[in-house]
C-alpha cells in the first residue's frame, strides 16, 4: 500500500547560509512538513485534530537518509514528492525534492506512530486501522 | 586517518515541539556546528579564518544518515562526539550524541570540500594538503 | 509612498514548541520572507535577481517591534499583510498576521539597503531611484 | 526588584544567511533561551521541573522590540546580559548582546505567566509569590 502527495515549496533567504545555498537541516524542517501534509490529505484534517481524534501525540522519526545531489538557493521553487508505505509497526516515508523536474535532493525516513502512557511519556504502537484505511489503496 | 571532537549543547525550548520532545531537524543543525567545531579545533582558527586562509566556500553534504535511539527534551545537556576521517575526495563525520552516557542519536555524513569558480558557482574538488596535515594522526 | 501585498502562510508543527503554540522567533522568519515577497512582487523578479540587478547584498534590519496579540498553532493558515513605507535612507515594513480575519500579530521593521564595499564589508546607502520607481504608487 | 544573568553564545554557520550575517529570527530564538538561562539560575532548576513544579506552561511574549546595531558573524562569541524586572501581572526582559564588549544588538521583552485551564487552553495569570521570592532583590 502506498500513497503519494505532492507540494511546492519556496526556498527563502533565511534557510540559505553564507555559502548562498540552503542550509540542508532546512531540508529535513522542509520533509517533516511534508509527511504532514501527506497525512493531512489522506486524514482530511489537519494534525493538530488528528491528535485528538485518533489519541496519538505524533510520528517520530527512527531513521533518516538524505542524499543531497544538487544545492538549491533562495528564490527557488521546489516541488516535494513524498510517498508513504506502512509496514507491521512503523511507516516508511520517501521523499523527491526537485527543481524544474530535476531531482536535488532524495529522502528516505522511517517513523513510529507514539502515544502518550499513563506517566506521560510516549512510546510507539502500530499505527490503527482507523487510521490506515484512510490512505488510498 | 581519524580525529575527534566532542562538545556539550543544551537541548533548548525552542528546539522542542509539541510532543516536548526535539523537533529532529535541530539535530542537523547540532550535527552541523560540531563538524564546525571539529575543524576549528583541528585548524586552529574559527570558519570564517580558514575559508580566507584556504581559498574555500564550505563543506556541503553529499549525504548524511541518522538513527533516533532515545529523544532528548529541553534543559538535557547532551554530549556530541564528532570523528572525521578523509577519503581522496571527500570526508566522512560520525557524530554520536549522548545524555548521561546513553547513545540517543548517531549520524553519519559525508561532505564535500567546495570551492568558488570564476562564474562564481561552487565545485568539489579535493581537501588541500595544507587542511589534512593540521589533524592530528 | 506605500505598497502591499498579502500571502497565506501555514503553520507547521515543527514551528511550534511543547505549549503547542508557535515558538515566536518563528514569526521573524515569515516576516522576513514578508518582505521579501513584497520585494518580489513589485520588482517581479526573485531577490537572486534582485541582488545581481541592481548591485546589493540585501536589506538587513535596524529596528523591530512587535504584538503578540493572540497565539497561533500548527495547522493555522494566517495572511500575512505587510505594508512598506520609504524614507530618505530606509524604509519601513508593517506586517499584520491574521488568522480568520482576527489581527494575532503586528510588527513594524525599519531597514536598510546596504551594498559591499571594495573590503567586502557591508555598509548602507539609500534606496536606488531604479528601485523606488518600481513601486506603485 | 531586578536579577541579571549573562551567557556566552556561539554565532554558527547556520545562524547566517547569504550576506555572511546573522539572520536576524536567530536572535530571537538567543533571546528566549537566555530568558529561559536566567529562570533556570533564579530558581535553580531546568525549565522542564519549573513547569512541574510552579505548575505553568511558559512565559510568551506579549511584546518584543529589538535595535540591531553592528552585525554579528560565524565564529563571533557574543555575551548576552539579561536583566528581568517583574510587574504586576506580566515582566519585562532587557537582553543586551555583545561582542568584544561592544554592543551589538539591544532587545526587551514583555512576558507573561501561562497556566491551561482545564479545557486544554492558555491563559495567563500573576506570576507566583513561590517563584518571585526565588530571584534575589
Amino acid at each position: 500500500m502506498s500513497f503519494t502527495n505532492s507540494r511546492t515549496v519556496r526556498i527563502e533567504w533565511g534557510d540559505c547560509d553564507p555559502a548562498g545555498i540552503i542550509f540542508y537541516p532546512r531540508y529535513f524542517e522542509i520533509f517533516d512538513a511534508s509527511t504532514a501534509a501527506l497525512f493531512e490529505r489522506a486524514l482530511d484534517m489537519p494534525k493538530i485534530k488528528q491528535l485528538k481524534t485518533f489519541g496519538f501525540a505524533g510520528y517520530p522519526l527512527v531513521r533518516t537518509r538524505a542524499r543531497f545531489i544538487k544545492p538549491t538557493r533562495f528564490g527557488d521553487d521546489v516541488v516535494v514528492q513524498s510517498t508513504i508505505r506502512f509496514g507491521r509497526s512503523s511507516f516508511e516515508v520517501e521523499h523527491r525534492l526537485s527543481r524544474d523536474g530535476e531531482l536535488c535532493v532524495e529522502c528516505s525516513e522511517k517513523r513510529v506512530w507514539v502515544v502518550r502512557d499513563s506517566a506521560g511519556n510516549i512510546k510507539s504502537q502500530p499505527v490503527p486501522a482507523a487510521v490506515l484505511e484512510k490512505f488510498p489503496r
